[in-house]
């Protein structure tokens, strides 16, 4: 456990030469470290999941956009270039879906074209890139700070928290989004009841999220999707925060599977609901939940994944959604870094997207 | 699958010699039958969840009183009823929460010493006990069908019907509480788009109803437990039938871990939420939910049950409730062998338990 808390989920090695992460798909049996400076290594990373939740993996889109340019040898500007976009090209394509990979590699590009034609030379640019990069790794680190600061300023010493799936210290570089206000509750000795939904079918929640909270030095427990109206009936949860994918401009929200499930049990015992994401991942020209495109994913997960056998018949029918969108009426607040803001308030504090 | 529908979940052999039961812990994997005589063996097996739901419990619990019985070889009705006394015991010990494994081993005594009152031997004692076995199994079959023609004449041809861990036929004789409807419906071309929650952590629903409703020519499709609010959302489920532990006087419900969430679900989306139990699971008794007692279940039962290697950190709390109490408000009818009943019907129509 010990060495877990020494390394951040991704960062770039001390002498920029390489990407260093944790290899999520082995918690928590193992903690292992890759060190990957290959371009179509770190494109894998992704792809595998060894490397997931959209903060963390934009920003290692990022390191791996600087990697790759510095990899380059050439002098010539315009066939530095050429390779650039041919790379972001590349990485932009190890997962479709990742709104952030998007952004991030979005943000390098700007930084190689602005570097460009204010007429700086390739090396100068590696530089630059160098610095994008790690701009992006520090701002995700002062997000989900102060996203932490604005939810912690909304609970008492002692409460019980429940979050869903993993956003936490995994799914960013440090503290998390719907995490954060426990990390910072837990070094100010607020003594929080942690409570984490397992998360089926990929298990994110007993995998990750109790492993990252174990491993800080809190108690979480850990109990299935299907027992949270169940606890909440016992008094023993002040607070639900979850992380989230996409918000419209109405608030509804779409986030892993099992979150609009968790959202009406909230509701229906008083628990306050807490979205908490960057204002990255408000979408405001998505008017409402309904223009959210949910992916169906394989049924293997459900049927297979993770059982030495099989544990449901051959043949039969799986609905495997990997999302689902929470009405904005079950959500109390939406938590960015510029506070927590009611989904009805929304529109007015973000008139456009922030990406 | 053509060997599962030629045996009912649990019979007494042709000569009257054993019980032949499916062993459920087996399914979906394989497909075995347990032929058992030895108290000592039935008792395990319903200890050890071969044979599982409060219906067929209490039926193997009527036939091992049965065989107990026919086994003594002592013709002295003194010495016969001692031990009788005490199998009936030992029998009891074997899940100490299930309603029915109770209500059938007090049919089997009240039998004999009724016939030992009216001046019955030993071996006139014995074939009315056979008679009283078969009965409660016999009942268990039209209870069941009843509730399914109940349940049925609510339905439509073509609708979705969505059901919560097994209350199908492998926790009866035949064609199930909460799955008697889709059998019967089924039978006479309804056509109905079944679904099956998966039900953590025991995955009763993917185990055992997607197999069972599988094996009967269905096309169950299965999903997480956190899936339910998506899956109603989009308009598919018309219904939601589930089986019941024990019904408070005032309707609240206790059954399986998560069939409150998923009542909310269904109140959230319009989809009416039935409760199917004999009328022996009224606890006229017990005036609501409160009342009901929830056992907690072996935390490895989340964290290491089904997996090949254990899938949440070492050290950490596990939540794991084996039930929770559904509102009388979120349940439009409870449907006994008598009909479908408002909850707030309940007390009109059984001022006093049935049991």
């Amino acid at each position: 456990m010990k060495d877990f808390n020494e390394y951040p989920t991704i960062a770039l090695d001390d002498d920029a030469s390489c990407v260093v992460m944790i290899d999520q798909t082995l918690l928590p049996g193992r903690l292992e470290l890759l060190r990957l400076s290959e371009l179509s290594d770190i494109w894998e990373a992704i792809k595998l999941l060894r490397v997931r939740g959209a903060p963390a993996i934009g920003v290692t889109a990022g390191f791996a956009a600087y990697l790759a340019a510095k990899s380059q040898t050439t002098e010539d500007i315009f066939a530095f270039e050429k390779q650039f976009d041919a790379d972001i090209d590349f990485l932009a394509s190890s997962r479709p879906t990742a709104v952030n990979l998007f952004w991030a590699l979005g943000r390098m590009k700007a930084a190689e074209r602005d570097a460009s034609k204010a007429g700086k030379n390739v090396a100068e640019i590696k530089q630059i890139l160098l610095a994008e990069a790690n701009a992006i790794c520090s701002e995700d680190i002062r997000i989900c700070k102060s996203i932490g600061e604005h939810a912690l300023s909304l609970l008492r010493p002692g409460q019980g928290l429940l979050t869903h799936c993993n956003a936490g210290r995994l799914a960013t570089v440090e503290y998390g989004t719907a995490t954060a206000a426990m990390y910072l509750g837990h070094e100010r000795g607020y003594d929080f009841d942690v409570y984490c939904d397992e998360t089926r079918p990929l298990l994110q929640g007993a995998r990750l999220t109790a492993f990252e909270l174990a491993a800080a030095g809190m108690h979480p427990t850990v109990l299935c999707d299907n027992m949270s109206a169940s606890l909440m009936k016992t008094g023993r949860i002040h607070a639900v925060f979850t992380g989230c994918d996409r918000v419209a401009a109405n608030g509804d929200s779409a986030n892993k599977i099992g979150t609009s499930l968790l959202a009406l049990a909230a509701k229906r015992y008083g628990v306050p609901f807490y979205i908490c994401a960057p204002s990255s991942t408000l979408d405001m020209q998505t008017p409402n939940g309904e223009g959210i495109v949910i992916e169906q994913r394989a049924p293997e997960e459900v049927t297979e994944m993770w059982y030495s056998e099989r544990m449901a018949p051959e043949g039969i029918g799986v609905y495997n959604p990997a999302f689902d969108v929470t009405d904005a009426d079950l959500i109390t607040a939406i938590i960015t870094e510029d506070g927590a803001i009611a989904p009805g308030d929304l529109k007015a504090r973000y008139p456009v997207n922030v990406l």
